[in-house]
């Protein structure tokens, strides 16, 4: 009754899987049915009797037939549970914030990424040790043990060499391993800051970040952002005027500008901090796509009064996550507790792996391959998006994001969503400002925005523009 | 200059490593000196040049040596921070609720982990498949895409399969992935509580529960769990009396008393969580051990106002951090936003490893082995702790935990302490109690609790009721 195809790539298995789980579903193998034994099968088929094996363990995982001691597999009675009504999938609205990052993240329904905040996966080949994969699953490794709350021991240090490279001063001691930058800074809100607090943040800037503090009771405080960082004149009026408990910001490669703090400005930043006693949270997520001996405001301030985040996520792979905080040796308790609260313990799993990256000098050759594939599709990008009347911020230089200027006459509100109708994931200006500032930029992902599915969507979006040139 | 021992187990690359580390720590090696090259290196050591290279590499990602382009290997100058002061460990206080949380996870610190919630790491041997971790970091695959924030749609599919198997009748739909049980809580308090709000808890029940619900400003009212459950009488007349917004309790092998609700009250639990209008959060983290066909809450509720919570670091490993919930459809957007104020989303990589495990029937059968390891060591210990005076709940045969009413006379405060000092980690009763009861009680973990290193201890402790009998 059972056929199985050779020849078609299909493994053999799986064959025997998909034939008994539609007999099965169809009721052409009635409940209570006596499956052949696994010999029998193995025989008939002219399979190895561990293909049979295999096969007979999904379709008990499945729920689909049982094993009886000693008398061999049978159909399983029907599920008891009544049939409910199909719940229906809800697709996010991507000129939200949280509908966007959303989008973004959701794989099973994907839009074309031309706004993600993430690097394609097939950029990071190599990143990871299948070596290593292996023997962390094995049987008594390390990874099968829990994870201390602060973070694995190897990781930790490996963290602290890192940092100290970067001439911030961190020990194993500052550092607090987190599921990602967005943890981190969910940690440092709730460790740090009560209901109707002020703090200073990014016009424009990220938008989960906003997100996470109005959600919070924060009440935010606009800062614009230049092409050399926060503008001075202004920290200085709203610390005065509002007495901030902390700003919020990214020294380099700032999303969505792509701009870097110039090392003056670093300074004033600080002095201003430490005259209205403030601390600075300086999410660096992007910054190992920088060049090297940019400066950062953890090295001038030393961990006195900078917590700094970043993350594996966005150079790593982002289907991992693993983040961390560097902060004052006095603040490590507070925000170790805020983590057992919030998710008790991290993944050993995840942590060994990129202390196995970091240690091995993978994670170092990693992020010179992404810097140089993003330089060449940044300088595509350059000269494409132009052509479609989309004027480009002249500043940066690196990372993955453009700071695009749309047409004028484009409604940007018209235009995320017509696109999403079509397919694509965009990001519009508007939702980087507290503001609602930006309204005519958008912001790109220099890996996607001049491939074909993009570039012949700007055509039928931005005819004229495309046609004048 | 640098010498090899062979023969000693020890790989050669490693002992590249740490000779070219300690010579350069040491000064014996200047700033600026060149390294051998990497082929004269591997012919005079008489080691392959993959060996020197991997060296190498591992030497420049310390930070110790650099490489100049086309001119070799030179050691590094000094790290340009200054030396600062040395960040010292704080050794948690194992009698407090977060701080033995601390101390169970803490496996750099590690105590022997007598009351541990967690199961030995040999135990999980063959849980995992080290093809499985090797395919999943391979380049291109599928775990080097970020996770949708509900969770990757094959593992939601495979829990949703799991649980209709177990009579709760839930869709892909209802099901939001989680770092742990531990965040699943964290989430549904964000989603559904507000500071002031009422809830009941069990007593004796789990105590970080206990701590998250008191940070986020949540009243508790405690609810005296008894051999077959929530006392019902008292779950009337507290939520007659405070109007709580949700009960948060065990149904299978309750964490620490090891017992089960009883049919019978687990539908009047229901029927007075209708008239009185509020939620149940059940956590199921230990279900899986418990003996087939028991009865949950969720399945005849049919998710209506049961938000089921459960978790695969019980007893896949607490090494990987992947729990769930599966909650009423109409809930699930609420939790998806917290989720990603407080995460953004999963990972990847952890969630393919469950779906494998789950998928391929190994999850089944590593159940199976637990369950039965888990009976010899709580049949050993219910012949040998009372030996030292230790009297057992009776009720309870299943399970991690055994929950034992130490001799009249001991102070737990002063036994805790006092087996703190001497390296064993004990969870007194009084922390699982929010009125402070259960002061004659510790909780234990089975798979620990014969151990020689706890019996030994036990014997200098109880002199007079070990020598008694």
């Amino acid at each position: 009754m059972l056929q199985l195809t050779r020849g078609d790539g299909r493994p053999l298995g799986d064959q025997i899987v998909e034939n008994f789980s539609s007999m099965i579903s169809l009721g052409n193998l009635a409940e209570g049915t006596r499956l052949p034994s696994i010999r029998q099968l193995a025989q008939r088929l002219g399979v190895s009797v561990h293909t049979v094996v295999t096969a007979y363990d999904r379709l008990i995982s499945k729920g689909l037939i049982e094993s009886r001691a000693g008398r061999g597999c049978y159909v399983c009675r029907r599920q008891l549970c009544g049939d409910f009504p199909q719940i229906e999938v809800v697709i996010p609205n991507a000129a939200t914030a949280l509908g966007f990052a959303q989008s973004s993240l959701d794989t099973d329904h994907p839009l074309f990424p031309a706004s993600s905040g993430f690097l394609p996966s097939d950029w990071f080949a190599d990143a990871l040790s299948p070596a290593a994969g292996a023997r962390l699953v094995k049987p008594e490794a390390e990874a099968m043990q829990p994870a201390p709350v602060q973070g694995t021991a190897i990781l930790r240090d490996l963290l602290a060499d890192d940092l100290r490279r970067k001439g911030i001063p961190a020990q194993a001691g500052n550092l607090l391993v987190t599921y990602g930058a967005t943890h981190a800074i969910d940690l440092i809100i709730r460790a740090g800051l009560a209901f109707g607090d002020s703090v200073l943040v990014e016009d424009p800037g990220y938008f989960v970040l906003r997100s996470q503090l109005e959600r919070a009771g924060i009440r935010l405080v606009a800062i614009p952002r230049k092409v050399d960082g926060p503008d001075i004149e202004a920290v200085e009026e709203m610390a005065r005027l509002h007495r901030p408990r902390a700003f919020f910001m990214q020294t380099l490669l700032q999303n969505p500008t792509g701009g870097n703090v110039s090392p003056a400005n670093c300074h004033k930043l600080l002095s201003l901090a430490e005259r209205h006693n403030f601390l600075i949270v300086e999410d660096d997520v992007y910054g190992d796509l920088a060049g090297p001996h940019l400066l950062r405001l953890a090295q001038i301030d030393e961990l006195q009064r900078v917590l700094y985040v970043s993350s594996f996520t966005k150079v790593l792979n982002p289907g991992m996550r693993v983040g961390y905080i560097a902060a004052p040796a006095a603040l490590v308790p507070q925000l170790v507790e805020q983590k057992m609260l919030s998710v008790l313990s991290g993944s050993t799993l995840q942590e060994m792996l990129v202390a196995d990256t970091l240690e091995s000098g993978r994670y170092r050759k990693h992020v010179e391959q992404i810097r140089l594939r993003l330089a060449r599709v940044r300088a595509q990008a350059n000269r494409i998006l132009p052509e479609f009347g989309i004027r480009l911020a002249e500043n940066p230089q690196e990372g993955i994001f453009l700071w695009g200027r749309i047409p004028q006459g484009v409604d940007t509100d018209q235009l995320v969503s017509d696109a999403q109708h079509n397919g694509i994931l965009l990001a519009k200006g508007a939702m980087f400002s507290p503001t609602g500032g930006s309204r005519d930029f958008i912001r790109l992902n220099a890996a996607y925005c001049t491939d074909r599915i993009f570039t012949d969507y700007l055509k039928t979006r931005f005819p004229l523009e495309a046609g004048a040139r």
